[in-house]
């Protein structure tokens, strides 16, 4: 079967790339849509923009990853493939197949169908660049951003490599998994003879907000978590803590961002296990409210200099006053793999992802923090590790994912 | 940690079982109410009744599944824990806790918390017993039915024993993945010290109608299926082909139903390669619409006679005139488990879930048929097979999952 695919992909790819090259509208460029607000989780969000969709647009539901390695040792297979990806992507966001389904009976459908009459549901696509891009396969060595640097080993890390790394991150979420899925799988088939996919990671409910208006959600240990994240509205925070700015050594990011991704595995059973003062001691909060141990209201203000936040605790340790002030916007969502078979407990957890103007200054620190002294690092471990530069948005047809890293 | 968690869980254990063996109502007994309008989707379906939930109630979006082995000899803890399910199933299923969230501080929390706040989405939990829960151990193999007899081997199964069998399955359906989760998570809880969970299984979209208020949704081979499914609104094809009647030779199954899970495995990137009018000849309908090769739109009778089906298409051999008159009652999900080890390719397929009145009838001459000669099994595998027989309802509270078997 392997000829018909190798034929079939090459005439989808020139096909995508075609509207790419002419700069013209092509079908299925992603529509300016105000969210319905009958249906508001089936709209659409606009994928052309200054920034990437998928940082502080309102997180979605569900969640599907992937990290692909480039096999490829031709940049301009590279650039292609990133062009095919980011008419792709307009075209997906907007509820569209990224091709034709019945025209070629002699030909593979060029989209594997699986979306047909779904809504986007808020579908964003955002992709990045790992560090070993970076390398000398490609001439991007001297465009590597400092910030870029790689994330240091922390104490209570265990990471697999295969599911660590990868020289281009994708997140595609949306309030449908299957669509969010439909991306994953389809840039994985366009990338054919260009990358593979190296890891992926599915998400089965969110456990961030990233706007005013959505209701704090839950993770796994039961607890509701970001309450104090960065969110949407908090523009003057986006500019400080998120956004790649002026202050870059590779004008390529700016209005970039840069993704940390860590799967977290939660040692549920012994968590489960756990008193609820213990549980309530760890975060700081109440389980059932969310109040900070020093309030009676989730979003009341922490009062760290109150002894009835330990020094231990997670709010504590995360908070930006411990942490010169600096903010990350948080992403994350639950998972769960199935049964680990080594231990025979579920292998579940969060799959945290956070947005950053700078890891060297947000995530890096904040993570050695909690490393070194997190109560919660009893019940959990990190087992999973991504850095991605995520360049800025895709402009218009004709533009694509880091063409000005490219230029 | 071992210590608090189990004397948490025996003092959880003898409080939900406290409720059941009382009869009262306590807290969170399930309550009759019809699905909202507005949101239809996050109301709750009925747990008490003459059948289990999660068979001819409307398919939800979606899946976790678990198969348990009892591992106690003592089979008063095996109906103590079946009982302390039915509890928590009433609770869960109308939206509670299984227990209070803010009691005892020094106590570990009843309830894992990950879904307080959060609608039951019409969840229902689904309870079955594997052929193996029928040996010696509890004095049960007399009670076994005839119906439960092994599922043969088939020629293209390749399955994987941690991912078959089991002396317990249970499938719990939601429109909220957290909710379906938080069902599995504190069934295993509650089962601690006298069974274990054996496997596990996320669905994360179904491919399933069980109404004729459905729309039809697609597999992740991109077609619509199970566009001729028995649909809820036809009580004689219920009674017929789904629901145990005065036919068995076990009286304790009357009103219940078998359940065959079948995780199939999809060779997604091999189907991918295939050319659309292969791809439409092997199911044997238009990918686009849904309908036969001989009809127009999804819901033309599909004509047998015509050779425009092929002979080995897999609508032609699952057809029900192609098998004696029988049908079952598909409610299955699409599932992703990230990416092989082996072959680098997506983990990915269907997990197959069909409910029928006798399988040696039903699911066993279909399923012979296909694995001789479905043109499907070319980009298919079954890589795990497990079959419980699922008693009927839970009548009440003081009655739980099974009691006649026991009794």
């Amino acid at each position: 079967m392997s000829g018909p695919s190798r034929r079939g992909f090459l005439g989808a790819a020139i096909g995508t790339a075609g509207v790419l090259a002419a700069g013209s509208g092509g079908y299925g460029v992603a529509r300016a849509t105000e969210p319905s607000t009958e249906h508001p989780s089936a709209a659409p969000i606009e994928f052309y923009g200054p920034h990437q969709a998928g940082i502080d647009t309102p997180a979605q539901d569900r969640l599907a990853f992937a990290a692909f390695d480039v096999t490829s040792p031709d940049v301009q297979a590279l650039k292609a493939m990133l062009g095919s990806w980011a008419a792709a992507a307009a075209q997906m966001t907007s509820g569209q197949p990224i091709g034709p389904v019945e025209t070629a009976p002699q030909a593979p459908p060029i989209d594997t169908g699986e979306a047909l009459g779904l809504e986007p549901s808020q579908l964003t696509i955002t992709v990045g660049f790992g560090p070993s891009l970076f390398d000398d396969r490609f001439g991007l060595a001297k465009r590597r951003p400092a910030a870029l640097a790689d994330l240091p080993a922390f104490p209570n890390d265990v990471l697999e490599p295969d599911r660590s790394g990868g020289d281009i991150g994708v997140q595609a979420c949306s309030n449908d998994p299957q669509v969010a899925f439909h991306v994953i799988r389809n840039f994985a088939r366009v990338a054919r003879g260009t990358a593979v996919m190296r890891w992926s990671q599915l998400g089965f409910g969110r456990t961030s907000t990233t706007s005013k208006a959505q209701a704090t959600p839950r993770n796994l240990m039961g607890f509701k978590d970001g309450t104090n994240n960065v969110k949407a509205e908090d523009s003057t925070d986006l500019n400080s803590f998120v956004w790649v700015a002026d202050e870059t050594d590779q004008p390529w990011m700016r209005g970039g961002s840069y993704l940390v991704a860590r799967r977290i595995r939660m040692l549920i059973e012994s968590w489960d296990a756990d008193y609820l003062a213990d549980q309530e001691r760890v975060f700081g909060r109440s389980k059932e409210t969310g109040a900070p141990l020093t309030g009676k209201a989730e979003f009341d203000t922490v009062n760290l200099a109150s002894k009835a936040i330990p020094a231990d605790a997670h709010i504590r340790l995360a908070a930006p006053a411990t942490n010169d002030g600096q903010k990350i916007l948080r992403r994350g969502y639950s998972f769960t793999d199935g049964i680990d078979p080594v231990t025979g407990q579920l292998d579940a957890g969060l799959f945290f992802i956070a947005y950053q103007k700078d890891p060297r200054k947000q995530f890096v620190p904040i993570q050695t923090r909690l490393a070194a002294g997190d109560a919660l690092n009893e019940y959990i471990k990190h087992t999973g590790s991504a850095l991605f530069a995520v360049p800025p948005g895709v402009s218009a047809a004709g533009d694509w994912f880091g063409k000005a890293l490219f230029g």
